[in-house]
């Protein structure tokens, strides 16, 4: 059968490993290096489908934990999948449920057949395991799903991480084959020689440089059609995730597309396009946007700081977002302080904007080769307010 | 000096006092019978201006209460006005702040002179007078201010109504007083030779007809460009509200247009409409919408009912908003029950857009000599949920 995904290496960057790219799924394409907002309960928070798209991004992430329990998968699958449901028709990366389930400490069990947790909303006990993740995932009818891994914390003991891993791997085993098998079955019912929905493996292996080579070695003998790293971006300090993401990415095939999992920063986005990983996920943008902080091109800046009371000038000047053409930080001040609901839309719109838009720069730059240059002139700006 | 504000009537209906009309303003026009979305504090809530607008809005309000103490008119001026702070560029009216004031109780105290109150955010004490409420308003450069009033609560005593409306008529004059005073130097320094802003005289009398009836004929001397019922709607009997009503709209002026203060279920808009209102506002849509209510053809339904976790219809098969055009109950539904913003965004959006065009069908049945036939067919369906 053929995969439903396929990518292409547009370019090379001469001097670092930064790739221009672009994915191309059922659902439309991918232009990467890419960020991809996350929209975990079927919706990008604060925001329409229609304001996330006119941001520019091209495909959005939705959490398949938090949908599994509510509403369940089977109502979105009635509701004829995540895009139809959410009005979203392009590109969604659904992830395995594995991290959630995992963030829950004691709530949660191990076992060889997968994890048993306690539900969030009523206390109800659950078990996920690869064949449920891939089978939630195939309900949600995602374009891109992730196999159920465990994410080891940070730090972690080396005996613990290689256990770890190698089980994730026997979990791949699992997703590959029970997605294989349902997708045979489809194709079967349908006459179609195309698969609907792809499958990437996730390499983990924590902060141990050989681990991570075991890992890779393992995930890439399933000739998956992408592959992500997991287990970076957990707690660790800067330099030691730089450290490792540094040897990660040459560990994984060239033409694949290469996801850094929960990476959302500038400095991470930058610092990951620069060793050739192409696609980043993370929910900053619209957290932040929450709790009243703009991220601009001189840095993140908090709207409920009392200089901005009587600062009637646009959020970001070099922003040509929505919310950068029509309000000022006078009126987003004044919204955060009545906690108007408009504050987080516009918020939201604005970062999810600036993180999109910022990946779109840093394509631009790889095409004209001049990446490190718009790195430079990135960096010499931020910071500046 | 000439008004900035006029009044058009376009057709009186052959069978009931219900009127279309035509209101001008410096910032556009207004067809009436119109509802006015509300926009306590500078932001109708969950929306974006450019979507209040997409409902067919075409005037929406502000409340001087809040902007005063939030974020003070004098940021709001230095912005360059309400509608320029806040991106709506169609009519704005503001009330006087009276209503919010003497809703705080023991928390004011009125005299003579005007209201002294405590500030609800830091209990700070403050004062608000005719003049300082016309100050303020002119501030926020509404196209519509109102003049400063003592809304009185239900039941009152005879007596007190009757004090308290003598005071509002002689505030009414102060207000008239010192708005065209600030008008002609304004008009001088400008050498325009129009108001900037209309003022609109307000009704009282409780519950009592001759209250009603001297308080007309005291503020219409003022040939004011526009009237307001006030004092209606605030607790009492829906047959006494409408008893009194029906003597109200009679006492005003025919040649401009009335304002029914806080007005906004269905049920009151129709019956305002047959005796002759032309304005309404209520904050009751986008209200109910943050609570889950949407407003339908088929009457009020609450969202989060289990009913609709598998309903994959349409919130209303007969509206055609933005929310009705693309998501379905169970959606609407699961975002509720998240605690999700786009929930209030959409519901908010369908529940104004409800109202604005159940006013464009009454206006459409007045110019089509039908409008008793649409009041009898919209409560024919309204109550089928």
């Amino acid at each position: 059968m053929k995969e439903s995904l396929s990518f292409e290496l547009l370019k090379r960057d001469y001097r670092t490993r930064a790739r221009r790219g672009r994915i191309t799924t059922p659902h439309g394409t991918i232009e990467t290096p890419v960020f991809m907002p996350v929209g975990t309960q079927a919706t990008v928070k604060a925001m329409k489908p229609e304001d996330v798209e006119k941001t520019g991004a091209e495909i959005i992430l939705g959490n398949t934990y938090h949908l599994y329990l509510r509403p369940g998968e089977e109502i979105i699958r009635e509701a004829g999948g995540l895009h139809k449901f959410m009005n979203w028709h392009r590109p969604i990366l659904t992830d395995s449920g594995g991290f959630q389930v995992f963030s829950l400490g004691k709530f949660r069990k191990i076992t060889e057949e997968g994890a048993k947790f306690k539900s969030y909303i009523d206390g109800s006990s659950h078990m996920m395991t690869p064949e449920s993740s891939v089978e939630v995932q195939r309900a949600l009818g995602s374009d891109i799903m992730m196999a159920f891994d465990e994410c080891v914390a940070y730090p972690a003991e080396r005996k613990y991480v290689e256990r770890s891993l190698a089980r994730t791997t026997r979990w791949l085993k699992r997703c590959d084959d029970h997605h294989r098998r349902l997708e045979t079955k489809a194709a079967t019912e349908s006459g179609s020689d195309t698969m609907k929905q792809a499958l990437f493996g996730i390499m983990q292996g924590g902060m141990y440089k050989e681990l991570r080579e075991a890992s890779a070695k393992q995930i890439t003998e399933f000739d998956l059609p992408g592959y992500a790293i997991g287990g970076l971006s957990v707690g660790e300090p800067k330099d030691i995730m730089l450290d490792v993401l540094d040897e990660c990415t040459d560990l994984l095939p060239e033409d694949k597309p290469r996801y850094l999992m929960g990476v959302g920063t500038p400095d991470y986005l930058f610092e990951g396009v620069e060793r050739g990983v192409d696609m980043f996920d993370c929910v900053l943008p619209t957290r932040l946007a929450r709790h009243g902080v703009a991220m601009t091109s001189r840095g993140n800046i908090n709207i409920k700081n009392a200089a901005f009371a009587r600062d009637f000038r646009t959020l970001d000047h070099d922003c040509e977002c929505y919310c950068c053409s029509n309000y000022s930080r006078a009126y987003l001040r004044h919204l955060f302080k009545n906690e108007e609901i408009l504050c987080s839309m516009l918020l939201s719109e604005h970062n999810i904007h600036f993180l999109v838009n910022m990946m779109k720069n840093i394509r631009k730059a790889i095409e004209e080769d001049r990446f490190l240059e718009y790195k430079r002139e990135f960096y010499n700006k931020y910071g500046e307010f």
